[in-house]
């Protein structure tokens, strides 16, 4: 190497950036932009739930009430009338004490990666789990364990058989218990059950990731896993799916032996979430405007995947093409017949002006090349229609081939 | 431990958070919160200072006239015309693709550190240093090297000898030249050229952390590290104490072989910042409103400053006091006669209803029992005049126990 060389690049990564690479989704997003394309690969909340003229007072009112407390620092908690609002909603007794407003629900799958995890520390996914949260978890260095999954969730067997002892004891069980992404799917009650029990006698953490657990359809989903064992679980919470992303703002309740600690990550890590926008929030969720504004969202949300449910049955008959019923959320779950491969299929779909997920991205380790992961609440009920449609030719024209 | 213990706390603790512990800042400016206390201690803006009426046509203007964007998901890179907005505003020429946009630069310091520190790394930082910069790299686990430094800067000699070779090779070096937090000391001319020069010779990368250089008194400082050498410098500035610090909302400028691994680390730890706030910002930045606004900051600061200096004149004469004059930015660096201490003197000084820093915060190692760090930003040209009074007293009586 040339001494000009050197000069010119010297910079040395750490061991985990070698590792980092660009997120499958985001490339595959990048894939999708071209005009027209009917898209259902983002994870994008439709843009018509948000409450603008809701924010639009709100942001008024606190900007002419208390605008000088609302643009300076703040305390790393979080806004003091905002946890109280987190915790009061939560179905189970939260003392505001144990809420943190984090940067997104993002931003708390960091912070417990931070506290809890050392570079090759075992944790436990569901199989398949939430992308971001390998993202979030990744620089820490964890070893991440998939545990067997079905369609009501975790298999509790194999958390048990994957907890590991003394040095390799899992720090925690990462689960996404309401309409999962990237499945759509439930844990149901009896698992949730077995799962808290088990966990609670093998003194296994679980970290609970809710953002969509608000967004049922018919009924509301099962009691949370944290409410049934409050210390030892770590619930991260969402304001993303409803209210709005924009603003990045989710939060965190710990159990007491934990808070301390991420406290001091967050603090580390952005000094507080933004006070403006904090109280922007708990302005609009006074008077229970959350009550009126959420149901609005599930009404929607339902006629969308009822939509896509229907054009997947016209459209996909006779093709061996399998697929879920979310009983809430934003995905569906969909799996291509024996032989075929989503990556592969996703450029011929995309010449068809169409677009998902393959669900391949979505698994820690033996990824199901069949699997794909289908939004219905980006496009509306017409381009779900014509998508479907799209998406069913090319799988035709793929099986041909 | 019995069982029941087990299941109370399941929680093992990350090597790195057990070094954690709260900031002391934290806890003096707990200590400061009782009624009427005159607090030099805290970091805050001037609230005064803070365009509310701006924000306000600004958040009506975003709101009514793209709120669904500004409220939906966005690049993890930051809202396009605020990354302009930043590179056209740097006094080098700036490609908008290599500035990131952060959750305030605290952020900043804490992907830095993702991206390039390994648990052991060296890294090395001044003496003292920002303590917030110190606690956003502890988690990474670095090796942290204090570097001799004088009232220009570090010494570059001491850069040189400290920097290593192999695998002890420093990672970086943390420097905040202009106005630096905690001792208001800016880096001078000749010490920029000599550093930049000596830094590029030793491959040692140098992260610029710039949030108080628009805050100049008389004139402004020297030209910026990184517009000397911008592939060997990573450049971190903020809106905080040029808008408002509750908006969270900083920037990186990276050179190429670092941005796409800083930019993996921020889609992981927050996905993006707030798009609505980055509109915000980018909607006030318009029509050069900060060339307007921006004078009137350093206006109020230097008189601010101007009081303080001619208090501290008045009030310590005699007792062996001694005080830097900084050139801008919001703090001035002072320390007390041989055989005194800063921390003992603090309950001291709350007892008389004034409060600051001790200095010994500062320091990664060996700290200086006799300095103290005193903002002239947050309080008021009387309560200066008062709380000097105050402190001077308390000096005076803990010299003669």
């Amino acid at each position: 190497m040339k001494l000009n060389d050197l000069n010119t690049n010297p910079w040395t990564l750490a061991r985990r950036a070698e590792k980092m690479n660009p997120s499958v989704i985001r490339e595959i997003l990048k894939v999708t932009e071209k005009p027209g394309i009917i898209s259902f690969a983002g994870g994008l909340p439709s843009p018509r739930t948000f409450p603008v003229s809701a924010f639009s007072e709100a942001c008024a009112k606190v900007l002419r009430e208390d605008g000088q407390a609302a643009l300076q620092y703040a305390a790393s908690e979080g806004y003091g009338p905002l946890r109280e609002a987190v915790a009061s909603q939560l179905p189970w007794l939260v003392d505001p004490a144990q809420v943190l407003i984090t940067t997104g629900s993002q931003q708390g799958l960091d912070l417990v990666a931070k506290v809890l995890v050392d570079a090759g520390s075992r944790i436990l996914v569901e199989t398949p789990t939430y992308l971001g949260a390998l993202q979030a978890f990744s620089p820490m260095e964890p070893e991440v364990v998939s545990v067997d999954s079905d369609a009501e969730g975790v298999d509790v067997d194999d958390v048990a058989a994957k907890a590991g002892t003394g040095a390799s004891r899992a720090r925690f069980l990462y689960v996404l218990p309401n309409f999962q992404n990237p499945t759509g799917r439930t844990m149901s009650e009896a698992r949730r059950a077995a799962l808290s029990a088990r966990a609670a006698q093998l003194g296994l953490p679980l970290i609970e990731d809710n953002p969509y657990g608000d967004l049922w359809f018919d009924a509301p989903p099962p009691l949370p896993l944290t409410a049934r064992n409050p210390e030892g679980c770590i619930y991260l919470g969402s304001f993303s799916k409803v209210l709005a992303p924009g603003l990045r703002l989710g939060f965190v309740v710990a159990p007491r032996h934990v808070m301390p600690k991420l406290l001091q990550a967050k603090q580390a890590a952005d000094l507080h979430s933004p006070s403006f926008n904090q109280r922007m929030v708990a302005e609009v969720m006074k008077h229970g405007f959350l009550d009126r504004h959420v149901p609005t969202i599930r009404a929607l949300y339902k006629s969308q995947r009822d939509a896509m449910l229907a054009a997947l049955s016209k459209e996909m008959a006779g093709l061996g093409v399998q697929w879920n019923t979310p009983d809430g959320g934003m995905f569906l779950w969909a799996r291509l017949p024996q032989g075929m491969d989503a990556v592969a299929l996703l450029p011929k779909a995309v010449a068809k002006n169409v677009a998902f997920v393959p669900g391949a991205a979505f698994y820690a380790d033996n990824p199901d090349p069949r699997a794909l992961r289908l939004s219905f609440v980006t496009a509306s009920v017409d381009q779900i229609n014509t998508g479907i449609a799209a998406l069913a030719e090319a799988i035709r024209e793929a099986r041909g081939a």
